[in-house]
C-alpha cells in the first residue's frame, strides 16, 4: 500500500493537525497511557527506573526502510522492533517510546491508521507505552517516522560492545540473510535472549546485527585482534540460500553482507565451555545459536576475509 | 548558509558514514560522554534519575523550522532549545539527548559541522549530554534533525497543562511576537523560571508557547471555562510592534498568533496575591512577567475573541 493519496480529502493535510492527533490517540488505544503521563503535554512523564536507563533512536523512512510493498501495519511494527533490537543487544527491557513524524501533505490517513495500529499492536506485545511525539509537515513524497525508545537494564550490568579478548568466542543467534525477501520487517527482536545473555558472566560484549556481520563484527573487535570466522559455520537462512542460487554469490557472503538481520552477535569468554553454554541456551530458546569463530591475532587460511566484504552503508 | 553543496567532494555522501560519525564525535567534543555511555553502542546509557523522567521530542526541518538565512550554529542551538523549552514548561531540568538525522546526499559537511558546533555549545551551556543518535540518507533537498531530550523533574511534583479553575489567573513570561524577524532561533528557554514556578504551590498548570497563545491557551482551558484575556495586557515585543505598523494588523493580534515565542504560559490560583507573586518573580528574574487575564465562565466585552484568531498549524 502506498503511503500517499491523490484524493485531497483523504490526506493528512485535509484532516488537519488537531483531528489527526485525536485519531492517533484512538489508534494507539491502551498502548498510550492517559494524560498527563501520555500524549498531550509538553513532556511525557515516565517513572524513575531502578537501574540504568537505556535510550536508542532509529527511524523508518519511505524508500529507505520500507516501500509500498510493505503493509502499513508492518511498517509501524518494524519501527518499534528496530529499536527493540537495540535494547535487546544491551540486555535491557523496553519501557516507553516517543514518535516524531514528518509527513508529506499528501500522506493518506488510511496508511497512517495502519501504521499506528501496527505500532500499537507491537507496543502491547512487548509492554511498551507510546507516551508522546510530534507531527510536522515534510516535503512531497516524504514519510519519515523517528522513534526514540527508553528502556532500563535488568540488572546492575549493561553489556556493551567492548570487552572481547584473545581467543574469546563469537556467537550469533538465528539465521542470517534474506532481509530483502521480507525478513527486514518480519523479524523478532531477541529481547528474552538478550536479558538471559546479559546475566551470563561469560558474555562480555554484545550487539545486534543491523548492517550485516561483515560490517558489524568490526565494532566488537578489540584493537590488535581480528575476528577469525569460518564460512562453513555461518548460519544461512533459507532465503539467503535461494538468493545465492540465483546470484551465484556464495550463500555465506549473502548472509554476512545483506544487513537487517536483527540477530544478537556476542562474545563468550574463552574459558567458558561453548558446548555446555549452547546446551543451556537450547533448553530455554527455540532460536538457533551458532558458534562462528573467535578472536585471534591474525586471520587463518580459510577464514572470512573482511576486507573483501562490505555491510550496509547508510550514506551511499 | 545553504545546507547543500553542488561539489560532491564536500558532501556528506563523499565523506561517508564512518568518517561522518568520527567527525560528529569530534565536533561534539566534551558535550558527548565517552563510550560506553556515549555515541557508539546499541543504546546510550543514562544513570537512573531520582524523580520522574521527562521526555520530549521536536525536530528542525529545512524549509519548515529554518532556511538558508539562519546560520547553521543557530540551527543546532534551536533544535536543542525547542526541546529545552518543553522541559522548562514542566519545571524540569535537562539531562541527555539523542539526535536522529535524515540528510540529502548533497548536504554539505561544512553546514553539518556548524550545526553540530552550535548544538554542542548549547548543550554545554545547559548541561545536556548528547549521548547517541542515528544518521540516515534522506531525499534530495531534505535536511531534518530529530532530537529527543531526557530530563527529570526537580521535585516530586510535575506541573502539567491541566488544573485551571474558575477565576485562576493567566500569566506569561517575556514579550510575544517577532519570531519571524529572528526570535524563532534567538530565544532563551525559560529553564530557571520553570524550575522556580514548579516550586510555587499556587502555580497549578503550565506550558510553553510554541504555536501562539491564540492556539496554546486552549490547552490550559478546563472544560466549561474560557480564557478571558485583555488585549491591552498582552506584552508585545518591539518586533511585533514594527510588523504591526507594516501590516496594519493590531500588534496584540500579531503577538498572539505568530508562534515560536517559547515563553512560559501558566496559571496561578485565584487566592494567591498576583502583585506579591510578581514582586517575588522580579526579585529573581530579569525576564518580564505579565498578568494577561483569568479563567471565566464566559467572555466579557473587550476580551480577546479566540474564534477569530488562529495559531500556527503544523499541517497546512
Amino acid at each position: 500500500m502506498t503511503p500517499f493519496t491523490s484524493l485531497r480529502s483523504q490526506s493528512v493535510l485535509a484532516q488537519g493537525e488537531q483531528r489527526l492527533i485525536a485519531d492517533i490517540r484512538r489508534w494507539l488505544g491502551n498502548a498510550s497511557p492517559q494524560s498527563p503521563f501520555g500524549i498531550g503535554d509538553d513532556c511525557a512523564v515516565i517513572p524513575a527506573t531502578k537501574y540504568h536507563q537505556l535510550v536508542t533512536t532509529d527511524p523508518v523512512i519511505f524508500g529507505r526502510h520500507f516501500d509500498a510493498t510493505v503493509p502499513p501495519r508492518a511498517v509501524g511494527a518494524k519501527l518499534l522492533k528496530r529499536n527493540l533490537s537495540d535494547i535487546a543487544a544491551m540486555g535491557g527491557k523496553p519501557v516507553a517510546a516517543v514518535v516524531a513524524l514528518a509527513l508529506a501533505p499528501e500522506t493518506s490517513v488510511a496508511w497512517l491508521r495502519g501504521f499506528y495500529l501496527g505500532l500499537a499492536d507491537c507496543a502491547r506485545l512487548y509492554g511498551v507505552k507510546i507516551v508522546g511525539g510530534d507531527i510536522t509537515q515534510g516535503p512531497a513524497g516524504f514519510v519519515g517516522a523517528f522513534l526514540t525508545l527508553h528502556g532500563e537494564s535488568t540488572g546492575r550490568r549493561v553489556v556493551t560492545r567492548t570487552g572481547a579478548k584473545l581467543n574469546d568466542r563469537i556467537f550469533v543467534s538465528g539465521r542470517l540473510g534474506g532481509s530483502r525477501t521480507g525478513h527486514h520487517y518480519k523479524f523478532t527482536p531477541r529481547l528474552k535472549e538478550g536479558v538471559w545473555l546479559a546475566r551470563q558472566p561469560g558474555v562480555v560484549a554484545m550487539m545486534d546485527v543491523s548492517d550485516g556481520i561483515a560490517k558489524d563484527v568490526q565494532a566488537l573487535t578489540t584493537k590488535g585482534l581480528v575476528a577469525s570466522v569460518r564460512p562453513s559455520l555461518i548460519p544461512v537462512s533459507a532465503a539467503a540460500q535461494a538468493a545465492s542460487r540465483k546470484s551465484g554469490q556464495p550463500a555465506w557472503v549473502q548472509a554476512l553482507t545483506e544487513g537487517e538481520d536483527y540477530e544478537l552477535l556476542f562474545v563468550l569468554r574463552a574459558k567458558v565451555d561453548p558446548v555446555d553454554f549452547t546446551r543451556r541456551w537450547a533448553r530455554r530458546f527455540a532460536t538457533p545459536l551458532s558458534l562462528i569463530g573467535n578472536f585471534a591475532r591474525s586471520l587463518g587460511p580459510g577464514d572470512v576475509n573482511w576486507k573483501k566484504l562490505h555491510g550496509y552503508e547508510h550514506l551511499r
